[in-house]
Parts: C-alpha cells; sequence; structure tokens
C-alpha cells in the first residue's frame, strides 16, 4: 500500500541510512510525523549543513568542518606519536579509551584494488611527508586485523622502511571477557606468538 | 571525544529517530558523510517537505498532504464498512493483508486520562457524525488489545449504542504459526471463548 507521495519519499529516502530497511523507514517516517517534527526539522537541518561544510583535514584526513581538525590544532597531544587507523570511528573507538594522548592519521579506507583503492587514495605520500617534517618518533599502526587491514599495514611498513622512525603494530589476542573456547583460531594464533614474559 | 561541532550536531539530531542511541546516531553521521552525501541531501529535503506538507486527512484523520487522503477519494473502496483504528501504522498493516477493501478512521492514539487524551483528541465526535451521514453499515474496531486499546473499543461501542450500524471488534486468538504452549494466558481465554464451531 502507499501513502500519500511525500510520505512515501519520506520513507523511501530514510533508507540510505545504514541498517534502516523498510519497516524501520516507516516507523521512523511516522514516528517523526506523528510525534517529533520539530526534531526532524533540526535533523534535516543538520544534515544539511554538515553535507554542506564537513570536509577533510588537511594534515590528518579526518572529516572536519575547518581546515585543520581540533585534534591536529591541540596543543596537549603528544608529537611524537602517529597512530594510523583506516576511519574515523577508529578514532573514536581510541579516543574514547581516554589512554592515547598522541597524533592520528587517517587512510578513509584500506588497500582494495578491486575497489580501485590504492596508496593514492589512501593519502600514503602525504602520510611519509608528514612523518619526514615533522617531530613523529613512532608510527603506530592501528589498521584493522583483516586481509585489507593486514595488507594496507604490510604496504605502509614497507614504505616507512628507510624513514628513521619507529614502526609498530597495535596488540591482537584474546579480547579481554572473552573465553578462549569461542576465539577464533586465527586470534589464537596471535595471541600465542605475541605472548609477553610476565618475569 | 568530540568530533568537529558540526559533526556532533548531526549525531545528535539522529537521536530523534526511535531505536537510534548514541552509536548507531554516530554510524549513521559517519556512513552519511562518508559515503553518501547525496542521500544525505536528498533525505533533509524529504523530511522537510514531509513536515511542512503532511497534515491529516478531514475524513479519516489519517496522515495525508492533500485535505482528503487517497484512500478516502478512492471510488473502488467498499462505503459500508468502516475500520476504526488506532494508527497510521496500524492502515498500513491492515492495507498490506490486501483482504480489506472498506475504508477506515484513524484515532491517531488511544483513550489515555493521564496523558490528557479523551475522547475530544480522538476524533469520536467526528466518527460518530460521519457513521450518521454516511453510507457506512458495519464498524469493525481495530485497536490494539491493550488496556487503553480495549478500553477506547468500549468506549466506542458505548457511543454507537443509539446508532443503526453494526459494531464489532477484530478478533483475537492464537496467531497463526504460534504455537499453544507459548502463547500468553490472556490470548488462549480469548481464543477459548471465541471458538467457533465447525460444523
Amino acid at each position: 500500500m502507499h501513502f500519500s507521495p511525500l510520505i512515501d519519499q519520506l520513507m523511501d529516502s530514510l533508507r540510505c541510512l545504514p541498517g534502516v530497511g523498510p519497516k524501520t523507514a516507516q516507523r521512523m517516517a511516522l514516528h517523526l510525523l506523528e510525534r517529533d517534527r520539530v526534531g526532524a526539522e533540526r535533523l534535516a537541518q543538520a544534515m544539511l549543513k554538515a553535507v554542506e561544510l564537513v570536509g577533510h583535514c588537511e594534515k590528518c584526513r579526518n572529516l572536519s568542518e575547518s581546515p585543520i581538525c581540533r585534534l591536529c590544532e591541540s596543543s596537549h597531544r603528544d608529537e611524537s606519536l602517529l597512530c594510523v587507523v583506516e576511519m574515523p570511528a577508529d578514532v573514536l573507538a581510541i579516543e574514547q579509551t581516554g589512554s592515547y594522548r598522541g597524533h592520528y592519521f587517517v587512510l578513509m579506507g584500506h588497500l582494495s584494488p578491486i575497489e580501485g583503492i590504492g596508496p593514492e587514495q589512501l593519502g600514503i605520500a602525504q602520510l611519509l611527508s608528514r612523518v619526514r617534517n615533522s617531530a613523529v618518533e613512532e608510527i603506530i599502526i592501528a589498521t584493522n586485523p583483516t586481509v585489507e587491514g593486514e595488507a594496507t599495514a604490510h604496504y605502509i611498513v614497507e614504505q616507512m622502511r628507510a624513514l628513521p622512525v619507529k614502526v609498530s603494530r597495535i596488540a591482537h589476542g584474546v579480547p579481554l571477557g572473552g573465553e578462549l573456547e569461542y576465539v577464533d583460531g586465527g586470534t589464537l594464533v596471535h595471541a600465542l606468538s605475541g605472548r609477553r614474559s610476565l618475569r
């Protein structure tokens, strides 16, 4: 069944949101129209503004509405550390732990020849020139432990070979609260080979 | 951690959508900005237009951008049947079955003295005058089988007492595919008392 054209259009457009299927889109559209028109209007304006004004930080490539993002501009961060991640969400995840005070470099993806994503799309040249021309002493590679993430990490390590910086990879192993029984084999292999001496 | 103000604002505004918490809002905002700015813009425009132009049908009170909605205007519907439901989503659910060809009346809620929703807010007077001045022969009350829905159904039946129309309530019982073992007691009581003779 079809509602009026404008409501159909709204339901349809809502499906551009990740994880929103036809049933959820319907529920959202009706909720907004029946109960929260003020919220809907605020959301629409926020979307238009963000789409228009948010670009990428010239230094770290993270999403930012200013040429240099807040994090890169901050004088409270450790200039000697540079953490390389795939996506803005990864920056958020690490920041939320509150345990890292260095800077970031956001690749905005990972190497994927099939999708036409090579070193150029990931700004690898920019990363290298940043390492050359700054006080960075250690690069922490925090790409995802997936095939593409590992390949990307490997490529970056190769490129860094000639530079006088430490290059490290975040640890992979059994997550806290995880049970050995339910952890996959690949993770266990990592956990064993990455074991640390206790004394 | 905070992103730039515009992204924070977008994440915040997305939380007006039902079922969207901080984590989902973050995922949605980043998805839109990283991958679907065209979709975000289309969604924002659809929202603004719907919020501005969608009102209620003068005849059935359902959401509609025209004074009389498509369903009420259609000449292919059975004028003798009027189904009373609580919300627009209920109309959709019944229409999707394809088994009902009558008209609707949408209360836009149920009686709820605590929330200040009385007969006036539900348009009961409008419902009565519609029944009086039209070819309606049977009112099918399809409010939800909740305490408030039942109270609303009961109230409507009382109000219809003097009118020369049939008044019926949709059947309640064990849902198809449901197993007796897992159906709640109240539903079973309904299923038993509403039993139908097979021969």
